[in-house]
């Protein structure tokens, strides 16, 4: 084991990583990405030192899975007898129950050690080009050991905190799939929704910080969330309906006038906030 | 006519308008509050001059209403004798309909000049304490005239630029406040009924700038808003329906596991942020 990190995928995840691996951690990085001009780039700023070939699997300490869920899944499954025993595999996918059961056994039948992961931050652009090593700063980073050992999680949590993080949490691939469904998938269902209002185009001169804040992650990478939504089907539709449930409970209060249950429901949002000290 | 400005209303609104107006425009400006306390921390900051008197209203250039909607045209109708005939009247509304062709009718009987407005600026706290010259910095502010002479609102619009608007847009108080249901009103709405979810208390860790951004204004002023959302009803309804119906399409998909049409569904929203340019 050389401490070498390798990184599939240099997205805008993927490609923060490196930067943050290598410019704050001071790891080697090596890369992959199917753009050979993304792998030109990310060794001319320094974000990894080379193209990793199947061979560096085999010492290095960390690989992270940046691609997208099935494609994780596709590279480790080719991938499995060129891991060494001592590597940590982690991915960092937006839903676990897809991703976590299949790395999980793969692990387990080849030896090596898997943790999944989870980086909470993101921007409304996508690939290496938005990269940049402060994405992550503050930010939280959901680790789903899934029975992995201790010393492994601690290993990955230590990196978190080294290239920015402000924090860690564990959990299980379920509860992590049903919060994201409120906290992230749920701002995006709306975003989208949201700009399709007809009066959206001329909102210029009309629109201050809320229009802003609602709409900003409509700008979506649509191949990329679509697929996140399909594989997290039954915890974003229980998140869709209860949100839906609690905007046509206002909708009614308005219809009918009802000023004194508009005023309870409004203040049941107040209070939400206040008491989570927001 | 002496330059001066009298503000009923110290709160969020006012209470920046004091401040701005005094500070970055050099008026004097007097004001009105039904709290003595915060007539005191006005006058201390020096936000205000001192307590305006009904006969500050005869000499005034101009009467800022900062006020609740009703409030705002109970105000007028007690003091209409006491407005000058060279006074202009504005509001300070986030609804238009309500009170522009109350105001106006008001204005012609009496003979003072009547502009409506609406700056595009808030945050999610209210009251003179929240208040800041710079909360309108490069902000929008709407100018309703309702047949104001050009002079009277090229006067508003002179003063709003020298206190750090960023420009004004002109409409009709119908077009106002369809334009205001979908820009302000529907992401209160959403932030409320967001935030409703059981599991927003436990987001801590599991969330980002996409939790923060949708839920921001739920820490609403409930008694304020939801006099917005009914006296705008009509509009408000409208969007809300426009929203639940493409919330629906999205969920339909998801349901449907339906890739294609859930793909299209996103890309529309991309599409839409980036014929902006946002």
């Amino acid at each position: 084991m050389d401490g070498t990190i390798v990184i599939a995928g240099l997205g805008l995840i993927g490609g923060s990583l490196a930067k943050g691996l290598s410019e704050r951690a001071g790891r080697r990085v090596l890369g992959i990405d199917r753009d050979p001009q993304v792998i030109k780039e990310a060794i001319a700023c320094g974000a990894i030192e080379r193209e990793a070939v199947p061979a560096d699997l085999r010492d290095a300490e960390f690989l992270f899975l940046c691609l997208y869920p099935q494609a994780d899944i596709d590279f480790v499954t080719e991938h499995a007898e060129e891991i060494g025993k001592q590597c940590i595999v982690t991915d960092v996918c937006g839903i676990k129950n897809f991703v976590c059961p299949a790395l999980k056994k793969l692990a387990e039948e080849h030896g090596f050690t898997f943790v999944g992961g989870h980086p909470m931050a993101g921007k409304e652009r996508s690939g290496f080009a938005a990269s940049e090593a402060k994405l992550f700063d503050g930010a939280s980073y959901i680790l789903v050991p899934c029975g992995a050992p201790e010393e492994a999680v601690e290993r990955l949590r230590a990196l978190a905190m080294q290239i920015g993080f402000g924090g860690t949490v564990v959990t299980t691939p379920e509860h992590h799939d049903e919060m994201i469904a409120f906290t992230s998938q749920i701002p995006h269902v709306l975003a989208c929704a949201y700009v399709m209002s007809p009066h959206c185009m001329e909102h210029r001169g009309f629109s201050a910080g809320s229009y802003r804040d609602v709409s900003r992650v409509a700008r979506i990478n649509e191949v990329l969330w679509s697929e996140l939504f399909l594989d997290n089907r039954t915890a974003l539709l229980g998140e869709l309906d209860t949100l839906i449930e609690n905007m046509s409970a206002i909708r009614t209060a308005v219809d009918q006038k009802d000023l004194p249950a508009l005023r309870a429901l409004l203040r049941q949002g107040r209070e939400r906030k206040e008491a989570l000290g927001e």
